[in-house]
């Protein structure tokens, strides 16, 4: 089933996508929901991002292609992380597919996409086992973690680096039902291909990390956990678009502009 | 005046406390609200966390003499920051006034308080000069940055050690009216006084941290800032009660318990 959260007259709500026709619900995924009568075009709405998290999760380091690439361009030695240390990541930043990315006037050329896998929770859960992890899932989504890298080495923190408005696209829609092992992420700039990695090849799974989550804090319907990216990226520039696939949930389409 | 967020009679809202009274209002202090005829004695309701922020931002190191402890407990040069990079906690960890603070069954002796200055946000704002920067300013409540000391050396991020459920104690309520330069920011362990310190002593202030955040992101309504602690704390454990008084503000009261 594919969860979609769009603005069609004025009014804002989530409805199932079934090929290129929403039917409307009353209600969210999460808190319980009624199919309605009404149905629109999917190419008649606007798309909104699918959720906006109570807390925004995110994996950071999770594929060892990623991690060795950017410590070589960096010309460090690579540290694979030992453990499942989840971080985050900042609601303001969000922004729905096909929204652009704005580029900061002052922001360097080194502007690059991180195409990740994103876990949509659907239950409360604490204190989960590695095997029941899943339980909590409600589906999965896309994520783009565009990034500044120049201000990813200088700041303290990942604030801007990470966290300017508009710099983490999510959509376009929540896919409940696939297949982890079989799913692709495929990276495109300007309709050229640019990355390709098998999705579930992470150093820390998607169960594991939900386990080791919940030993410590509870997560809440509506969280959302990204997964981390693999491999690397080209420098982006305003006028670019990124389309970051991941076979059977979709494509995350963004075009890059600059601050004016 | 005084926000508070409280449940009275199964039913959670805003007031304006007058004293030991609050007035009930609809709406809220954010959206906008109006009084009604209903009152509560503040000793009669539960009080809530003042509230859930969109975005939950914290200064981290903004006081010299915490920087120069902390660093002199680890047996390393303290690192003053060059510049204003704001850093998130997690909204899982939030807990209201009167809450416990629950120790993870596996944490070190090494958990510690953090009193800080909490900035609230009232309106979305993006852009803001030094000069304006607080015009976005609802006003000011209290938090506890309650940190496993262990687990923030082991650990690539601060998930567990500062962001484990119920680390981050926030209340009473809003105080919109405030001298900030007259601020005192005292903690008391088991009503004993163990630190205190000038409130607005910071190393970057309320100002120019927002108006270098806003550059980036917008503020919402209801973001919150963390302002950051001066000193350092002895060890807490379970059985002790931790106050963070800010003068002109109120307490924050939390006990800390184990957990089962």
């Amino acid at each position: 089933m594919r969860w979609i959260r769009f603005t069609a007259n004025g009014k804002t709500g989530y409805g199932i996508l079934d090929g290129e026709r929403i039917t409307e619900v009353t209600g969210d995924p999460f808190a319980g929901y009624e199919r309605t009568s009404k149905t629109h075009a999917l190419n008649a709405v606007k798309i909104e991002v699918p959720v906006i998290p109570r807390t925004f999760y995110c994996a950071g380091l999770n594929y060892t292609t990623h991690i060795r690439e950017v410590a070589a361009k960096r010309g460090v030695e690579p540290e694979i992380p030992k453990q499942a240390d989840i971080g985050y990541r900042a609601n303001n930043a969000l922004v729905a597919h096909g929204q652009p990315v704005v580029i900061p006037h002052d922001a360097t050329e080194k502007v690059q996409y991180e195409g990740e896998l994103v876990v949509v929770i659907g239950k409360q859960a604490k204190h989960l086992s590695e095997a029941n992890a899943l339980s909590c899932v409600l589906g999965y989504t896309i994520g783009n973690d565009v990034s500044e890298r120049t201000w990813q080495k200088s700041d303290r923190t990942l604030w801007r680096a990470k966290n300017s408005d508009t710099f983490k696209p999510m959509g376009p829609w929540i896919e409940t039902d696939v297949n982890l092992d079989a799913m692709q992420t495929i990276v495109r700039v300007n309709g050229k291909p640019s990355l390709q990695f098998k999705t579930n090849d992470m150093l820390f799974g998607i169960a594991h990390f939900i386990s080791k989550m919940t030993q410590y804090l509870t997560l809440y319907p509506g969280d959302v956990v990204w997964m981390g990216t693999d491999g690397s990226s080209p420098d982006l520039k305003a006028g670019d678009v990124v389309d970051v696939e991941i076979t059977g949930i979709g494509t995350l389409t963004n075009p890059f502009v600059a601050e004016k």
